[in-house]
């Protein structure tokens, strides 16, 4: 078991030593952006002094925030690191003399030569390679932040941590076989739905978008929406009826009880045979501390989600990748 | 035209005055909470130290901010002043030693109870009197904001905000008249769609959302989802068909680009006849000072938008307010 963070994190670390850091921007586009709402949650629940914003690669250019100086760290994320927006974000926080970070498959990619510092992990979808959910962009991203609060404010979680995603892959490897026979079921019943909601908050909440716009929207063409459990409540509950399609994330964070009220409205003016819950109260997560099950739950969750994803598009004859129509297919958009 | 902000903002800052402001929290729910975004990004581009968050009343109580404290400002906003999510995010904040300032319509609501200033604004949907949208609740956020920041950072621009606004309504009534075609022929395209989306980014993000959850999903049962206009090119767009309903604004502060990107790529993938463009360059905006016209904008676009609404309703004989099924409709959810 590591008992320290990756080289690339402890280097990147050691270049802001001694300086003074007043803000984190977490700054990508999509599905690496999902990942950047729990890396805010970490930090708001964590940090005395840090703040923390959460911005979309363009909007963080166009927006331009004011306090946006050398007092900055900015990390990005890119899977290729070919992301065009993220880019030019990076090379802005630079202009700008903020410190940036940036997280990406491809140590070569214009994404690592626009940044400071260059942080790898990995990735299971795109390359079919076993991996441990350890170093996956979620995993990397906590270690980046838990070894930013430990040097900034003096607060150590990362033994917590590290010793909490050593028992990740194990915990993901059970949900897969927990959730077979529910995820054919629910295959089944949702394959010709045209509009399929997700439900989160808190920790999730980035899952749950991703989910939405990166699996169900992006790779099945079916309508859809990354609705907050409690934002749920006013507005987007009303077009519950009794054909009403959701999945419904349930988790270990200090929000539980806004999903677990969304879920049980939608039991109840839904049709239970509609709702595919994920509750994570019936994972087995043996090794990972209490404090970090919260954060660890949307990366099980969503790897789960993906073999979900999988029986969904071979019910519906949709090839996934391969069924987009403009990602990498068309150019000059 | 007014030289100074209101009365109940005056003697609201008044209070703050010499103490230390570290952070602002935004706080409310559904459309409430829509109005926020454009709120911090007034502060994202104005303030030197000033940081911001937004959150949905539910999830700040729980997130539970460790940085919220004595040198917090929370503002908290619901019409009604009854939001219960809301009301307790007030408690929650002043037990943590935080100022607070509730808006809201009803002075002796609960909100106005539990908060330690109560700033009045204005609606118009829900009374059916005419108002001036100066008063209303973004017109009212703006000023809390000019002052806070006048105040906290010595930034002065709130005599130019109070101009513009004072410009305000006579541009709202020309978009409704110039409006007019173009609503009564979407009206009729869109009668029958089960999904529209709304597509936006910057200060215009907020009221594509409202314009999503509150009205499309509550009030007449459409599937929806407010797509950022960026993000729209990272999973959201492959959904678009030459059937693709979507409502686009386009703004007037500093990511057009974007909202113009997103517009561009509708048209050539979709079909013309089910884009509805709402672009401000067209806006009559005599008055209003070029450094607010963006933050103007949404109002602008939101209140035109709500005879659309009423519109389509028509069409789809779908009653408005009474077309709910649950919000105050059932209790106990």
């Amino acid at each position: 078991m590591k008992t320290e963070l990756n080289p690339d994190i402890s280097k990147a670390l050691a270049a802001l030593a001694g300086k003074t850091i007043a803000n984190v921007f977490l700054v990508a586009c999509g599905g690496s952006l999902s990942i950047m709402h729990p890396g805010k949650y970490f930090l708001d629940r964590h940090a005395d002094k840090l703040n923390s914003d959460v911005y979309n690669g363009d909007e963080f250019v166009c927006r331009n925030p004011r306090r946006l100086g050398s007092e900055s760290v900015v990390i990005l994320c890119s899977q290729t690191g070919t992301t065009k927006e993220t880019v030019r974000a990076a090379k802005h926080a630079r202009e700008r003399g903020a410190t940036t970070i940036g997280m990406t498959l491809d140590a070569k990619s214009p994404l690592a030569e626009a940044v400071d510092h260059v942080v790898a992990y990995q990735a299971p979808y795109t390359t079919g390679i076993a991996i441990d959910a350890a170093e996956s962009n979620y995993g990397v991203l906590y270690m980046i932040l838990a070894g930013l609060l430990r040097q900034v404010e003096n607060k150590d979680v990362v033994a917590s941590l590290l010793k909490s995603l050593s028992h990740l892959q194990p915990a993901i490897d059970k949900a897969h076989i927990q959730y077979t026979a529910m995820f054919d079921t629910f295959a089944e019943r949702f394959q010709d739905r045209n509009v399929i909601y997700t439900t989160a908050s808190g920790v999730n909440y980035g899952a749950c978008y991703s989910f939405s716009i990166c699996v169900l929207m992006e790779m099945l063409w079916i309508n859809s929406q990354a609705i907050h459990a409690d934002e749920f409540f006013h507005g987007p509950f009303e077009v519950v009826d009794k054909n009403a399609s959701f999945i419904s994330f349930i988790g270990l964070d200090e929000t539980r009880r806004l999903e677990e009220r969304t879920r049980d409205f939608l039991f109840k003016y839904g049709d239970k045979k509609n709702i595919l819950v994920l509750d994570a109260a019936n994972l087995q997560l043996d090794g990972i501390d209490d404090a970090f099950k919260g954060y660890l739950v949307p990366l099980i969750f969503f790897d789960a989600l993906w073999k979900f994803a999988y029986k969904l598009a071979a019910r519906r004859e949709t090839v996934m990748l391969d069924g987009r129509r403009y990602m990498k297919k068309i150019s000059n958009y």
